[in-house]
């Protein structure tokens, strides 16, 4: 919570946030990540040294300036999602606010990829950022899903499992040179997700069709993944 | 493969990397990981500078010592698994191998746990261990999925749910100081995701009744969870 007033307090001096992240994004792209200090980053930006470390506590936050604010709004988010909702639905929307942070700014997002592939140090930062998002997703399941036995190992089964299709959506992307429909890969990507652990894991419609029966017959020793299969397809069949 | 040699090589060298290892987590448990440098755990083992750097990359390195051995245990396991076995099984018990290093010596990894969560770069450390766990494992399904179109995604999101279940079942181990049965933990832990994702997701002894037929009635509504949840007691009953 703290965190996330802290963001909304930097957002009000986004300008020279924005300077600076944009001074050390060009250096990292000109010189590299490693040969560039943070005094390259504050005379290109114009500002003093104190400055850069009253935005960004390292040189690698500054690669990414835009996670903090993107977690608070999940956590918001979250927060605010209806208690009735189906919880995959909501950790999967919230998925989504990282996906449109990428997406809004496509040629930056392409070349941060690019970077951060070479440079091992932003690699880790990324998997810490990432391990906060999933974090996040894990407590909002966790609370939604108290009341069951196995809430908590499924919450973060399921947030593991929903970041992993997360990134895998966005990285078919991110690798495509950011060409083609982000959001349409992701969701495509948690399709899968929303399809095994969902409580809306239905064909699109099916709500519709309340009263209606599906008679399904299967060899007993029919393994679980090919049982589903068929499940979804006789759901799905009108 | 390079890796799995160097790991053979420096396990031959082990008493040396062992006397190394030790030193430098007693002295991080006595003076803090932060407080500790290279020097003073040369010191402590009483050898000179360059051997600790011959043994471990940094500081970080020598806490967590058994790590490389494991992957290339791991990726050996993969390597001579049958490629008729069920694929998620064979991930599974991958995944065990871990969870058998740590359990080998509860003492050493109950204290451990405590000082990484204390230090924020032993954290950040360890999750780049963990993703590199999760991306033999997913290496792994990739190849045997590689016919299905999203096989590759498939083999992400299974990955990521593999490693979460094991996490979970690891940590509850370790916040009870090591004590109970490790393996029972994290075996119940993966079986959730053996249940969703495993060919072989059906009840034990299923596959003798190979012949008999399931019949299951669900109204066409119902949502995905709850009817793999009756499936799977359909499956159980005899």
């Amino acid at each position: 919570m703290s965190e996330a007033r802290e963001v909304t307090g930097s957002r009000k001096k986004a300008p020279m946030r924005e300077v600076l992240a944009e001074a050390a994004f060009q250096l990292y792209l000109e010189r590299g990540f490693e040969r560039t200090t943070v005094d390259d980053i504050v005379a290109r930006a114009g500002v003093g040294r104190r400055s850069f470390f009253r935005y960004f506590p390292s040189k690698e936050d500054a690669v990414f300036p835009d996670h903090e604010s993107c977690l608070a709004d999940m956590t918001a988010f979250l927060d605010a999602a209806d208690d009735d909702s189906d919880a995959v639905e909501v950790v999967c929307d919230g998925a989504r606010i990282v996906l449109r942070m990428y997406a809004a700014n496509p040629e930056f997002s392409v070349q941060r990829y690019r970077l951060t592939r070479e440079v091992p140090g932003l690699r880790t930062y990324e998997l810490s950022v990432v391990r906060r998002y999933e974090r996040t997703l894990a407590g909002y399941l966790r609370h939604r899903w108290s009341d069951a036995a196995d809430g908590a190992l499924r919450a973060e089964v399921v947030a593991a499992a929903v970041v992993a299709a997360h990134n895998n959506g966005l990285r078919s992307w991110l690798r495509s040179g950011g060409e083609g429909d982000a959001e349409a890969a992701v969701d495509q990507a948690l399709d899968l997700v929303r399809r095994m652990w969902g409580e809306a894991g239905q064909a699109p419609g099916a709500a519709e069709g309340d009263g209606e029966v599906v008679v399904m017959v299967a060899p007993k020793g029919a393994p679980m993944w090919r049982v589903i299969q068929r499940v979804e397809s006789a759901l799905r069949d009108d």
